[in-house]
C-alpha cells in the first residue's frame, strides 16, 4: 500500500469484490480517490509499472452490522448466565436507565474500537436513549453508521424516567433527524425506532411508519423475539398469529423495516416479509443464547434479505462481525436437528454468510447504491487482511477460511469513506489504551449509580 | 514477570487456580520452581519485599484440549459446507492416506502453534496415522500431550493402504508406548485409539479394553457420532440402543476411557457412563456443524465428567479452546430449545465452562493429580492472560469474561512443564514464520498427490 496525493493504491492482494456476480480478482487492485472506489481490476492492469508479485493480502469491503446496541457496550459481563427477567429488569434497565449522554459517548467509542478491529465499516444502532452521545462517538470513529432512538410510548415496568407520549416520540425522533442526518460527510444517518411491538401504541406504530416513508429513512424494530411476544400480540390484537401479522395488517411490512431477530414468524409471515420486501438482521449469538433459531435457511428460500449483527454486548460479548459469520454458519447447520431432526453441513455455506455480512447488510441499512462491495464509483469501505498466519494457513479455500478461520488479527487496517480508520492494526482516530481506561473507570460508576450487583461465580479471596 | 534464577514469579495476578474450591485469588501471586507449582498466595504474602499494585494480569491454568486431530491442520478448509459422505470419502480420506510422516510432523507443528496461541498446554490427539511425527512435534512445542494411533481393523470402504489385522494394530500401538510413553520430561503420553466401533472387531475391543488396562493407560474413542452409527450397532450387534449399550456390555466402559462426541446416548446410557466414570469429550462447532446436539446439561447431572475438544480443523477451522469456551455456552443454552421449546440463559454458566476446559479436561487425560489446576506441587502449566484491552473491559464479571469476551489476543504467554512455550506473544521453540510458509507450500503438494480438487465459490478473475 501506498498514498500517492489523493490516490490510495491497495495492490496485490485477493480482492474480494460482492458485486453482483461475486467477483474475486486474483492479485487485484483498488485505487481510492477521495471517498470513492476509482478502479478496480487485476494489479497488472492498473498499475502496469508496478512488477506483479504474489497476492500480499484479501481485501474486501467492510462489514455491516445490522443490529448493535452501542449504549450497551459498558454494560459488557453485568448479564451472563440469568433467566431473561433478571436480565432486563435487574440488570440491563437499571443500567441504561441511569445512563448519561457522556457514558454512551464513551460506550459508543469502546463498542467503537471493537467494530472497527473487527472490520466494521458501517452499523445501525438498535435504539438508545442518548444519540447525540452516538453522534459524536461516530463523528471521531469515522465509521458510517444508521442511528436510532429508542423509542417506547407504553408497557409495563418501564424506569420511571423513560414515560414518553406518542407525540414526544415522534417529536424527539424528528428533530434529531433534522439536526444530525446525513451529517459528518454524510456518514451518520437517522432512522426511526420501534424498540418492541409490546412498547408501542397502534398511534406510535402508523406515525412512524408514515414518518419514516415521507423523510425517506429507515424503520429499526425488534420483532417476533419470543413466543410469548406473539401470545401477547394474539390476545389484544385479535389476529390469528404474532407480531407480523399485525405488522402486515397495518402496513408497516415496507422495504425500509428493517427487522431484528425475527425468530418466530410462521409460513406465511416469512411471506410478508419477501412481499413487503422487509429485510432481517440475523444475529446468531443472541438466537443461541436467549431467542431461538431464527428460520434463516426458510428467509433465504424465500427471498428475504438477511444480514449479520451482533445484538448488544450483555446478550453476546463479541460485538465482531467475525465471530458472528462463523456462528452463523455453524448455527444454521445445526438448526436443522431442530427442524428435521438431523443436521445438515450444506445449509448457508460461506459465500452466503459473506453477502449477509457486506452486500446484504448495505442493503439491509438502505445503502446499498454506496456501499456493500467493492465496485468503481462505491464509496471507499476496503478492510485489509492478512491471511498469512496460523490462524487462517493454508489457504486451500480463500471464501470458507475468511468465515471460517479468520480472527481479528487478521485484519490488520480498515478504510472507511475513502479515509483510514485502522492503520496497521492501531486505531486512527482516537486514543484506544485512554478510551480503555475511562471506560472501565466510568462504567464501574454506572454499575454503582444503577445499583447492579453482581454475584461471585468462585470463591475470591 | 522476571525470572530469577531457576524460580519463575507470577505477580499481581488474578489468580483463578481452579482448584477443588475454585479460590480466585484478587492481586495473587504464583512461584514456579522447575516444573512445579511452589507457592500460591496474595502478591503481598509471598513477596513481602514487593510493593503491591493493582491487578496486572489474569494467571490460569493452560486449557487442555481433549480431541484434537493435529494431522488434519493442513486440510483446514478442504471439506466446508460438503455433506458428510463428500466431506469422508472425497476429502478427508484422500487426504489423511496420501500424508507422510514429515507432513504429520509438520501437521502437529503448526497445529501447536494454534494451540498455544489459545491456550492449551496439554491435549488429547484424536488419533492420527503417524505417532512417531507427532512426537517430534510436540517434543519440540515444549507442550503436553496424549498421543493416539488412529487404529482400524475392519470397515467399508477404506483406503487401501490403511488395512491392518487385529494383532498388528496392538502391536503397532503397543511399540509406540514402548517408545515413547513418558518421553519429553513426561509430556508425552501413549494412550490407544478405537476410531469407532464400525471400525473395530470384538476382538480389537476386547484386546485394547485390556492392554490399556495392563499398561495403565487410555483408550480414546469416537463414540454415538450419528444416529446412523447406533442404527448400525442395534442391527448388527443385537442390542437394543447403541454403542453405548454394547461397550457396556462387553465392559469397555471404564474410568480410563475418553469418549468422544457422544452426541447419541440415551437415558440408560448416560447413566453407564456415570456409572463407569467414562469421560466425555464434548466438541461444540463439530456437534453444530456436523453431529448434533450432545447432552451436556444430562451428563453434567449425572456426574459425568465433561471436558471440551476442538476436533480437527476440517470440522471446525478453529483450534481454540478460546472460541470453543464462547460456543459451548451458546451452544448448550441454545440447545435447551431442542429439548424443551425454550432457550435457558442460565444452563452451562461460565464457571461450569472454564472448569470444563481446565480441570476437567485434565480429569479427562487422567492426569489431574499434575495438572489441570494451580495448586501447590502442581506441574506449572500457566497461561497469562492481558484483560485490559477493547475485547474484555470493562471487566465487570472476570470470571464470565474469560469465557465470552477474550480472544486469542488476550492470552500474551504461556508456560508448561515450568517452561514458557509462548512469552509475549511469541512461540519460543519454533520459528512461526517459517512453519507458516512451509505448511503452505507441503499442504498443497499434499492435496495434489491426493487428488483432491475444491470447487471455486465465487467468479475467481
Amino acid at each position: 500500500m501506498e498514498t500517492k496525493q489523493a490516490l490510495v493504491l491497495l495492490y496485490n492482494g485477493v480482492v474480494v469484490t460482492m458485486d453482483q456476480e461475486c467477483h474475486v480478482i486474483r492479485d487485484g487492485a483498488v485505487a481510492i480517490s477521495g471517498d470513492r472506489i476509482k478502479a478496480i481490476g487485476p494489479t497488472s492492469q492498473i498499475f502496469a509499472d508496478f512488477s506483479t508479485v504474489a497476492d500480499e493480502s484479501i481485501d474486501l469491503n467492510g462489514f455491516v452490522n445490522t443490529h448493535v446496541h452501542t449504549s450497551q457496550q459498558l454494560g459488557k459481563g453485568i448479564a451472563d448466565d440469568v433467566d431473561l427477567m433478571t436480565w432486563l429488569h435487574k440488570r440491563i434497565w437499571p443500567y441504561e436507565s441511569h445512563m448519561t449522554e457522556e457514558d454512551s459517548f464513551l460506550s459508543t467509542l469502546l463498542c467503537g474500537i471493537e467494530l472497527i478491529r473487527s472490520g466494521t465499516t458501517c452499523f445501525a444502532e438498535a435504539g438508545g436513549q442518548h444519540v447525540p452521545g452516538m453522534v459524536k462517538a461516530v463523528e471521531q470513529l469515522g465509521i458510517r453508521a444508521c442511528l436510532t432512538q429508542s423509542t417506547m410510548d407504553c408497557g409495563d415496568g418501564l424506569p420511571p424516567n423513560w414515560k414518553y407520549t406518542t407525540d414526544e416520540c415522534i417529536q424527539s425522533q424528528k428533530e434529531l433527524y433534522d439536526k444530525y442526518n446525513n451529517t459528518a460527510d454524510g456518514r451518520i444517518r437517522i432512522w426511526f425506532g420501534l424498540r418492541q411491538i409490546m412498547n408501542a401504541t397502534d398511534q406510535l406504530l402508523l406515525k412512524t411508519r408514515d414518518i419514516a416513508q415521507e423523510l425517506n429513512t429507515g424503520i429499526h424494530m425488534h420483532i417476533a423475539e419470543i413466543p410469548y411476544e406473539n401470545e401477547l400480540v394474539v390476545s389484544r390484537k385479535g389476529v390469528n398469529h404474532g407480531t407480523v401479522t399485525y405488522l402486515e395488517k397495518i402496513g408497516l411490512l415496507r422495504s425500509n423495516l428493517l427487522a431484528a431477530h425475527s425468530v418466530w414468524l410462521n409460513d406465511a409471515e416469512i411471506g410478508y416479509f419477501a412481499s413487503g420486501g422487509v429485510k432481517v438482521s440475523h444475529c446468531p449469538a443472541s438466537a443461541m443464547r436467549l431467542l431461538g433459531f431464527a428460520p434463516i435457511k426458510e428467509y433465504l428460500e424465500a427471498g428475504v434479505c438477511v444480514s449479520l449483527g451482533t445484538d448488544g454486548a450483555p446478550c453476546n460479548n463479541r460485538m465482531s462481525m467475525v465471530d458472528e459469520m462463523y456462528l452463523a454458519s455453524l448455527i444454521n447447520k445445526g438448526r436443522e436437528m431442530y427442524i428435521s431432526g438431523a443436521t445438515n453441513p450444506t445449509v448457508v455455506p460461506a459465500e452466503t454468510v459473506l453477502k449477509m455480512a457486506t452486500i446484504n447488510g448495505a442493503k439491509t441499512v438502505l445503502w446499498d447504491n454506496e456501499i456493500g462491495s467493492l465496485e468503481v464509483d462505491k464509496k471507499a469501505d476496503v478492510i485489509i487482511v492478512n491471511p498469512f498466519t496460523w490462524s487462517m494457513v493454508p489457504l486451500h479455500d480463500s471464501i470458507s477460511n475468511l468465515v471460517y478461520c479468520m480472527r481479528t488479527e487478521n485484519i490488520e487496517s480498515v478504510i472507511c469513506n475513502g479515509k483510514w480508520v485502522m492503520k496497521d492494526r492501531k486505531i486512527v482516530n482516537l486514543n484506544e489504551e485512554e478510551i480503555v481506561q475511562l471506560a472501565m473507570k466510568q462504567a464501574r460508576n454506572l454499575l454503582e449509580r444503577a445499583g447492579v450487583n453482581l454475584p461471585n461465580r468462585m470463591k475470591f479471596v
